[in-house]
């Protein structure tokens, strides 16, 4: 796991990490961010939504849309300066996720780079789309 | 914990949660997210670079915002459409952060709030400014 | 999530929390309090019980009851005198507990609230029964 | 690990299970039962209290009294009746704390267990006391 620097990121590159996410995953997610919407942890509740069921927290594949920037893609040493993020499926418990980001935009002089920021479902669903602005590590 | 409607919504309205980031919430935290980036898990690594020590996920401080808007305003039932973040600055473990988000646009025959979504530390630093998109729960 | 003092609290309020109890939360709260009694964490060695499956601990819920009291009825500031709890019927994983409080008596010379607190599944079935004595915070 | 019945315990028996309550603990304590009372996970607040400072869920201290009753006296196979608990001092993140139960009334005809159940910390303050009832694994 190395940095890069924004001259060893070419444009189209991409970088991913998928997993399943469990309604461990969940209880936890709730209990570090303080997210007890009942639609993510009362079952009775949620089955009389529209999602049939407890969903996802959608910040929890933000999450993973970090893991990608941080670890990847720039990589460490980059700067998080900005994320969107648009909601569009629901995810249920048991959903297997693939994170992935796409350098979209190189602004070499202000050392920044844009990427495109998507999850996607077991099924190809996309489920999340959004934009990601960060600094990778300096070139020296 | 009760959903609000579009209708029950003035602007200016308010909403926050607080809470201290522990050493334990950014550990939990990247075993779900995957985001072992060093700067959140390598305090060796992390002394080296300009934060002089590991820093919270910013995408933890994205969940704490999803709590006010999916427990208080506009609280359960409603959907979450959209959020942009920007990172402002650092926050470390031990701070405590509280998030907030203040109703700032309603657009009626389209059922969708737009709220400004802030957070800030101890210090009163802003360390993390946003926009949410949300619908609330219909009207019948 | 403001506390009431005794004056802003009448006879018969009520205040609630429902979540579903699942695995992760059991196996989490066998870790945290150190009870590994078979019946919570041992599939093979509960199907051999009366309760043909691991159930969930008691004070897990008495942990509920705590939340209600200490968040909502009376909420922030109020102090934890005692607690009475009677477990009633067993609650299984994947069961949606509501955790309920209502104010029975207030002793204003003393500043004490007696609150009746109850839990029950997704069934109606009451699973816990008791009394919690507290002092909400001062008047002043 | 093997379950006493009622004729295998002695009036005056002891059991006990002490560990050092973490920070980790308590958030996820605080995760599990939903109790996000600011009094245990938000720091500056705490600190504007008498308490000085975050304490820990009192509950948490059932859950080892818990641990003692159906690991240890009893033992695997009782059934818990009911659980008094009165809450006589703030215990803090960090503390060590010792739950103890001692066997002081035996009602063989109805196969009942009391045993007084106390918590007390490195300094030997007892910080919880009370009583417990349960149902020995039968004779037979």
């Amino acid at each position: 796991m190395k940095g890069k620097t924004i001259t060893e990121i070419k444009l189209g590159d991409t970088a991913e990490f998928t997993k399943t996410i469990t309604e461990a995953d969940v209880v936890l997610f709730a209990g570090i961010t303080g997210d007890f919407n009942p639609v993510h942890i009362d079952q009775v509740w949620a089955e009389g939504t529209r999602f049939q069921g407890r969903i996802v927290h959608g910040m929890l594949l933000g999450g993973m849309i970090s893991a990608v920037l941080g670890m990847y893609l720039p990589g460490p040493g980059a700067i998080y300066i900005s994320q969107e993020l648009r909601f569009l499926a629901p995810v249920h418990i048991g959903d297997t996720i693939k994170a992935q980001v796409e350098a979209q935009k190189l602004v070499e002089e202000k050392n920044r780079v844009y990427l495109r920021t998507t999850c996607q479902n077991q099924k190809g669903d996309l489920v999340m789309d959004g934009m990601a602005v960060v600094l990778p590590k300096p070139t020296i």
